[in-house]
């Protein structure tokens, strides 16, 4: 049923969706009203141009259903799959002026949202085996934190809070404006919004973070540590708090950081470094409307 | 004047902006309010922290308005600017609550579209002496479209069409649809909806071209094209149309298609490619309200 | 399917179908609530109560489905047809506190962008057989611009563009900022934004013709040209580019402006100075609810 | 202050001024951006081309005001004035670029409106000296119900309920779904969602005429009665209840209808045939930016 | 049909339903994401937790349709009944997922609402047999005026005005501003925006209540009048006009006021005093998802 | 600055406002519009009618602003402040029309929240000296969560979680559908969105109340414990967790529950039974615009 296909987006897809179509439509897909006739149909293929982790297939999925919902969508390989060059993602079958006008927008969404997925992966890849977690962060798109989060989980990542106001994270400049970490840690304490949520704090010494695991910090936010020092924070906490190392993550540094025994490792750069994945739509097959349709 | 911000920004971007904000307050920045008293003033410099060509920048200082209109907001090198790391981009002054609402918010548009503007600089320096103009393509993150065509543009580059009503673009599928390239030419002619709009048909082979070319194609996309086809395009054309390069355009090979003599290469690589540039907002003074604030 | 009735809307036209009926229902249509039974059923016909070309009538069904998904509604004449006085437009049946609801709304649509229709057919006949197309303007009513844009051509006109985006025209102030036609022109050219977009000029003489067809322009706005000028222009400019005549363009005279040549006509009047026609809803039958409905 | 321009305006008005506005951008002015610089300055007048009644005066001043709050707009002659052909309406000064842009959203809300006032003024007049009121109907353009009830009283006159929701207005169908006038009455009487509202309700005939004034209608609507029957049936009201006249009212027919002594006549045409007004907007000064601005 | 759903709610209910949902749902269910599975089913019964006049049932099985129109629903007991504690109101069958998600919200409407029903019930049952109407005021909850005057239907009392533009009530600021009642009617007479609404005019003594009689007051408005003035006022007005008590009433109070013979007594308290109903949703049955579904 | 009662409204709260008048607008204040003359100026006082917790001043003077941005509005006791029957709250001074359009929703606000926070406060003084937390529920009127929630805050309450998303609270349905306390506590574990959300999970017995505590549970609600239950639950716990009770919690044994030593007792009742208070607004001044106005 259609509606399935709403329920399992995040809340707000829909209306993404919308504007997103809006956005590319202007005040009509020009090109294919003079090209196509209102009455053709044809049937689509979304295929990988290249091996990738999958996202953003269902949001891809949806936008062929709010530009025509009697179009029919089968998705042959789902967010967190692996696929490889050639392979298909879903089949579209209806009118073909719909299919086309569709297309920019759904490929986008998916070529967008795999790119992050594939990242992701690849970090998730080079820690195999051992006992961390890699997150993402609040860099993220305007108005696709949802979706891109969504992709950092299909590629076998974890989140980090969804937004300001999910999650209590003191940085240095809040830190600077309680005058100290013990002082941060007490309005934090006082004045959380509700005991439900954990408080993070980021620390950029030995000393700040005994200071903060004292006053009782929840997790705490290994900031631009060195792997020596990441070691000794993580010997000092002694399974007290949660720890987070961050800053300068690479590819290439991350088993080592991960090896020090952190809980989590946050990397921006599973968002902000990810290049979209190569997709594309193929017309298979081109038809005039049966009697029946 | 505040105003003046948002006459210079695409239309709509305010919508965004303020999307944005309500995207990443959720129900308020929790932790913002517990660390920071209300009278508390500050003052923060947005740097880039690596060498860039900017762009966002007036959408971030709007960022900050939207917040707070009562912030003070300097601009020190707007849009298209290539800085260094270190150097300031713009200076913030006010309610330190408001500035630390706004910062992350501000900063993923300013580094996502700087890395924009700087992948585009990269490719437009790597033709430098032709008479070639890159562009991009409608492989744009939904709702960001007009943000990122600016981008490009700070980057030296040039748009193409800016949604699917602002040109006619014939492509494989319309093609197909239409049963050949005079027949799809011919209905584009007959069915465009103002004669403002040129037509552009995308060829595949040099049979095409003729074909295309002959039913009056106002430009030529050469999709695929290898550089020798490329050339022999450019020649039988003889300057009647516009021809664009199109496919796998990398930076590599971007001055061997300029050579062919083309007038325009359609990178989606510019926008799909690029990474975000590393920016980064810092507190260079807390301090209390005065009696006049 | 009922998407099939949105789905041949212009963009945008569900959100201003559902505001329309916000603006009319206010806190509900309370004569119809007291009168008229939860289950009461009816069948109701559209008519025209005068000969026209018809406009509006998918907007017009489309309204009975935003009201009520579960109407039933089958058009007799679609867009675009020459109806008489008497003549069905559609039939409606189901819940009758629906059809009472929508009527108002509906008819308004049909009865004004009929009239549209309507005028652009006599301007249209009147230039018959002679090569010349008759174009709108952009004096359209907010937000009703796509709409009256498809009435025009549901009466045998065309359109120019569709808003400020999709084409360049140079009107007498623009070319005052500039300083000269020439300069005017060389702006244009180098900063319009991207190569699908042609450019128009307005000019007064043909001085100014003269040097705007040698600065490149694509098409030529003869404003408020005698009828002498006009064929003294269409002569100068060879085919070179398009022409368009606009300005005081009447019933009366059209004739012999086309006559001049000129590739066309712009009229505002096709819209402004429409009356409405005139359309009514009768129910034709009254029912109570059966036991499956 | 800016502010009030906007108090004085219907509510969703502002709404209705940014979504118009929005629809005429489409991605942005072109060809002012290409054509103008961002600090030239200019001076416009809005003028009547023709003689008219204003209407739309404010909103248009309005329009400017979204486009850039820092123009300056000074109106020379308010709604309800009756202008003759060349007189100022309004002056801008400010932004050239923002004049430009604004400018056909502007004209089109006060040519439109204008129009009207001018028709109605027409209606108005014709009836001089009666103790009649001319009164608008429902069929109004979607949202722009409130701007053109406005002009309406601009022109002298006087507006029927706004909506579905501020009167209960018994018409044909109505009573047919309810069985008789009689039981009309009672279900209106019974149901009215509020003793604020009256009860208005059409009759056909002189009987129909009696049963409802029996029934305790505070309005009667003489729909397409005969100059005699309206004499009729204002002797039999008896100043009882209020009588509106309606149906096939034409400005030669008019004062005839308003001698049989109803108190209101109801004429759809005061805006579905009213044709809009010539005003045109001349730049009449450019200049540079000063150091100040 | 689920839009039947819809059509029996009052305008915008599923405008305020959406947002209901957005503002409970934040970035997701993140609970039930992790406790539930996506393919399990459920049953659930919504029960009354003690007795109460039902109101909010429709909206509340709007909820439910909104999150997962694949959910069956069906309703017991409708709005206006009376219910017992353990009473069911209504079934829901369909995704656990859906039904978990959607509880809060649905529930939040039902009790609401209800609260103000059972309120309502107990003043009118105070002045069962006289012949005087209970009315509401508008110190309504924002955005919820339409639901909470359909509460106070379902409990048996009457509307006042639903909003400022479908009544003229001139209240005591007013007639200052005008400097007398004879002149705010006055005022209020010429001035009406059209004649469907009555005029209904405040008045804190006799005198006052004479000259609003005498200057054509179709309603009149007792404010805080004593027993014996409100029986004194009542006589005077002797049927030319309705009578309205309003101020301090309690349900002790209200039927020696309405003793009185006024026609109408208005009671904010019907909403602001009104507490929420105890209504609960149990989960009735789980199981799997089967092969059909 | 005006933009200063915006800030430190909850996020959404502008947009909540503007919908408010809407609803209370719908076509325009009727009465102020024929009652009172454009320029007329006045003063007015909103005022307590009875002894309060004060709560919504800061919405209901952003009312104020939003219906004209140049009426002065003075405060006189903010959010928090408790205030005697007849103190004033605060002033208004400006276009006297203005004021009377925003008086009703600027009161519905602030007597609803204030009859929160008074509400609230009933419960907190029940409770002095002991240490525990009063905490609301997600028992909230639609659309007014964050405002509630600043009221129960203003009454010297505190929050629970604001929404779905922002902390895990497992409850029977949820338990039910995981099969036990344990495996219900594994998938939280698992699968919770980040790692800065806390557990909390409903117990019903002491048995579950172990379980829970085992499977590492950050909060546990005991639902409808009794006295000697609960204490025997705080006892188990022994400050391994938080413990919050709930259930049936009224002012009369609150003061007992918390002497079980639970760290919380969240309370429904803080909202779902607080009446409005008594909020007044008197115009004390009315006059004439001045030259400079």
């Amino acid at each position: 049923m259609d509606s399935g296909l709403f329920t399992s987006l995040p809340p707000g897809a829909a209306r993404l969706i919308d504007s997103a179509l809006d956005e590319d439509l202007g005040t009509g897909d020009h090109t294919t009203s003079c090209l196509v006739r209102p009455g053709q149909r044809g049937e689509a293929v979304v295929r990988a141009r290249e091996g990738m982790v999958l996202s953003g297939v269902a949001v891809a999925a949806a936008v062929f259903h709010r530009v025509n919902p009697g179009l029919e969508v089968k998705v042959s390989h789902a967010d967190g799959s692996r696929v490889q060059a050639g392979e298909d993602i879903m089949h579209i079958r209806g009118a073909l002026r719909s299919i086309l006008t569709a297309e920019r927008v759904a490929l986008n969404f998916v070529g967008r949202l795999s790119g992050i997925a594939t990242t992701t992966r690849r970090y998730v890849d080079a820690v195999q085996g051992l006992p961390v977690k890699i997150v993402d962060t609040r860099k993220t798109t305007p108005l696709h934190r949802s979706l891109e989060k969504e992709a950092v989980r299909a590629g076998g990542g974890y989140n980090h809070r969804f937004n300001l106001s999910d999650g209590i994270l003191i940085k240095d400049n809040h830190i600077a404006a309680a005058g100290s970490v013990r002082e941060a840690m007490r309005r934090a304490r006082e004045g959380r919004p509700h005991h439900l949520l954990r408080i993070e704090i980021e620390v950029d010494t030995l000393d700040q973070l005994r200071d903060a695991l004292e006053a009782g910090a929840d997790v705490l936010l290994l900031d631009n540590f060195s792997v020596d020092m990441l070691r000794a924070g993580v010997a000092l906490v002694a399974g007290r708090a949660l720890t987070e190392a961050s800053g300068g993550v690479t590819l290439d540094r991350i088993r080592t950081i991960a090896e020090t025994g952190v809980d989590m490792i946050s990397v921006g750069g599973l968002i902000h470094k990810a290049r979209w994945m190569d997709v594309g739509l193929d017309v298979v097959g081109v038809g005039e409307r049966t009697a029946a349709s």
